[in-house]
């Protein structure tokens, strides 16, 4: 089973890494990027567990991201699941 | 209009990253993760500007992933495009 796990910064917070790139962009003649943020993609490879319920997959999930993978004060976090 | 795009590193290459995290996770006690890998995800916010085509921006984006955002020596990328 695999997993996408997607993090990214609250909207309300600043981004200056995602600043920088849209300043190099419109450097190197990217005309109309208006706003660039950037965010973190982890591809999560589960083993196969018999009678495992997708509600459970999902509960580790969000703890996965709670405890290691996102800093829930100032980031969000998403994740699909694919069988 | 809005594009996401997602660069991460050709499954021939190394993610040690995404290995520590990986061991991260079992010594926390989530059992059966068997990979991580790790990429980064991109939102572009694009002005929109009159009579652009959607080749042209697929076009525009292709030039900035391969410009700025990924070195496609060890990474590949893809992007979507919201309306």
């Amino acid at each position: 089973m695999k997993a996408t796990v997607v993090v990214e910064l609250k909207p309300s917070v600043l981004d200056p890494q995602g600043k920088a790139i849209q300043h190099s962009l419109s450097t190197l003649g990217f005309a109309g990027v208006e706003d660039v943020r950037v965010g973190k993609l982890f591809r999560i490879t589960l083993a196969d567990i018999g009678g495992q319920t997708r509600d459970h997959v999902e509960s580790q999930l969000r703890q996965m991201c709670e405890r290691l993978l996102a800093n829930t004060v100032v980031e969000h976090f998403s994740y699909t699941i694919e069988e």
